[in-house]
């Protein structure tokens, strides 16, 4: 049997804002401990599969990203990364990774996982997936199913019904139903009568999915078999935005469930973090620079800047650089209208971080103005930034750590700490770091028009160039 | 009769942090509308007392900012801006600037005023000055009594006597006793008996004052009748740490009050600040850039940056580029040990903001590291900062909006937006305005050590030269 695993990785929530943003979605910042939760994703499946057998779906925006978490804790998964050009819901995702599998080993028994899950109970994590991987031999597709603690209405339930007689860690049940997230009566009613929770991961055999998808979604079968790197992004862009659930799980005939106790959660409010973490003796749990007096049940997370709090229970706050949510715990499920708000009055602030990372480093914006901005730039050990002009503005260069070599109008020179050079309006040039550490320097942007669209590449590394 | 008026305003307080700060005291703050508490309090003594007679006595550290804040709205008070070498309580400080006055005229009628309260009926609070003058002239030391609306602890209280004849727009009494900020029992019964708030407002005759002085605090009197510009410093330094109440009006027989209703506040905590706000229709009050969903009966201040909050109820939070508070609205007279704790951790977060005032304009910290600091400063027109020189940093300068003549080793020349320049290790260099707009420039200082206490300065517009 050959084991293969997808994680998906295009998440781009709104749900734990402002800590997530559209750049930085949940599943790449770390939530849950010291890695990020696409790290420990990738850690928790490579006990039970190869890290050459992992695949990873991202959107085109986070493929940098990506490749660079797991480079920390899978570098062989980092080659077998997709990148989407648009989103089109888990469906088209799962079926473009498993085509690719499928035409390597046909007999592949595939896992699909969310990479934005926390599951702390590692072993009956791999027995679920272990009994899974049974049924699948046996052509079902097969879900991952929570057993509920509480009757959550933020979940759709799975109804299980008869054992199938394949004998595994766990036992595994056909699916009678699945049902869509329930108001607090019917689910308690589901929780009394043994439904599951829906946690969107699933085992099947490579070949099962091909026939299933063939069957029920044709038309994406057809695309997925023609698609080549010259209609890739145009075929992609023309599938509908259809879930794995919708377009094929609830269609299928053998369709199976492995109930698990696995101390999962889906991480999908700031109070669903807040139950994750270790609690201190007045059951808060923090983060950052808080300093908290007379303050109970309460999440203080603090990214940047220092957080004091005083006579509080039950708040959840969250601050960053340049937006801040002070939120009543049992109501942080109702932040979405509110980020919609902030989203209309400035799409910037639910859309990047001041650190924006990109494949040769990062940069913060430190401050802007009208005519000009300012930004510490870091480009990575060995990294360079394309070769780039702008038309409206000039950029004064300060190193501040590391050795620059700078390409500027087809002359290229080093600067060390404490040397500075200035990049005149439309000239080309390029920022490169040859060295071994981190080079960091300081950027005066000056111009009439100082915004990121004026930028005109030449030659990238990333693929990137526009001219 | 010739009228004076004092605006003591050397107080620290950090009952208003984060937006207070040990070097941005509430009195120069904008917290009751556009103009600084100082501004109002000037603004309002105008209506009664010529400018060339109103005496400000402050800090050394924020005579600067108070002579700025003032040549907005009482231009020839600048010249009588009395600065404190150190902090000494309210009678030194009193006493001082009588001195001053009776110099010129001992049949003075002084008015003392605090520069950070809240008075919003301007009519009675001229009512009662005008009254207490009647009694004033009669050698009485006549205070402003406010009558409570509520138990306040957070006052001490008068207790009056026998209304004595004089004939003026309001009533005028003895005072029996001084009472001590009483338990909330104690408090109540006050109220009920008709006892007043200690304003903290006197007025007097130079005179008397000065009589009484040499009465029950002879040394000081004799002190301040010996201080000489040579000996300031040193003399000032050694009077006793001694408050108005305490060591005169609650000792000299001859004292009245003057009670009156003026919608008077001493905006000693944030919930007091509430108080006195506009309420929109969900009974909250903010300022800047808030987004509130469901919330209620709030105080939602952003100095910076974005503040979203969700399912709130009588919460304040206060939101700075270094430091945010979030607290209950019943509890923000509790604050002092919390900010005393942050003190402790970074005494920096209670003493200065990011942005600091100097004589010469402002500067702003964007990012500080160990080996780099990034400021943008901003020269006022006109102005210019000291000659200087750092042993352990070198700066860059980047003009980013108006012209800068500087000097850099003997040599001048101006740099103007968008050109820039370095400034080694050791030169002696200055920076300066000559134009009529505000000049703006980044500064990148690179050093083993970017510490403010890193400069010899050789020549300075504001007295400040060391070397």
């Amino acid at each position: 049997m050959k084991r293969y695993a997808i994680i998906l990785c295009g998440g781009s929530g709104t749900r734990l804002w402002p800590l997530s943003r559209t750049l930085r979605p949940k599943q790449l910042l770390a939530l849950n401990g010291e890695q990020t939760l696409l790290q420990q994703t990738a850690s928790r499946l490579l006990a039970h599969v190869a890290a050459t057998n992992l695949f990873t779906v991202t959107h085109e925006d986070h493929k940098f990203e990506v490749k660079g978490q797991l480079a920390e804790v899978a570098p062989e998964a980092v080659e077998n990364v997709l990148a989407e050009p648009c989103s089109r819901n888990t469906l088209p995702a799962i079926a473009w990774a498993v085509n690719k599998i499928n035409q390597q080993e046909p007999n592949a028994i595939i896992g699909v996982f969310a990479s934005d899950h926390a599951i702390d109970n590692q072993q009956a994590f791999v027995d679920a997936w272990t009994t899974a991987e049974i049924a699948a031999k046996n052509d079902y597709l097969v879900l991952l199913g929570i057993k509920p603690h509480e009757p959550a209405t933020g979940y759709g339930y799975i109804k299980p019904s008869q054992q199938l007689s394949y004998s595994g860690p766990l036992p595994v049940h056909q699916v009678a139903q699945f049902v869509e997230k329930p108001n607090v009566e019917k689910a308690a009613q589901f929780v009394h009568d043994g439904y599951l929770w829906n946690s969107g991961m699933f085992v099947f055999k490579a070949s099962t999915f091909m026939g299933m998808l063939q069957q029920y979604q044709p038309e994406i079968a057809k695309q997925i078999s023609k698609m080549t790197a010259e209609n890739f992004a145009e075929t992609y862009a023309s599938f509908p935005n259809l879930s794995m659930d919708y377009g094929l799980a609830e269609k299928v005939e053998k369709i199976a469930v492995v109930p698990v106790d696995m101390a999962w959660s889906d991480l999908g409010s700031w109070d669903s973090i807040y139950q994750r973490h270790q609690k201190d003796a007045d059951n808060n749990v923090m983060h950052g620079e808080v300093f908290a007096q007379d303050t109970t049940n309460s999440l203080l997370w603090s990214q940047t800047s220092l957080l004091a709090t005083a006579g509080l229970d039950n708040i959840v706050v969250i601050q960053t650089a340049d937006a801040t949510l002070v939120c009543d715990r049992s109501r942080t499920e109702e932040i979405k209208t509110l980020v919609a708000r902030v989203n209309a009055f400035k799409p910037e602030l639910t859309e990047i971080h001041q650190t924006v990372y990109r494949p040769w480093g990062s940069y913060t914006v430190l401050e802007e103005s009208v005519n000009f901005k300012i930004k510490r730039i870091v480009v990575n050990p060995g990294a360079k930034l394309s070769m780039q002009m702008h038309k409206l503005r000039a950029e004064h260069w300060v190193v501040v750590s590391g050795v620059a070599t700078i390409t500027n109008n087809e002359i290229e020179f080093t600067l060390n700490e404490n040397q500075s050079t200035y990049i005149s309006k439309t000239h080309r040039h390029r920022l490169e770091n040859k060295g071994t550490e981190p080079l960091a320097i300081i950027e005066v942007q000056c111009g009439d028009y100082v915004g990121e669209d004026d930028i005109v590449r030449f030659d990238d590394t990333y693929g990137r160039a526009t001219a």
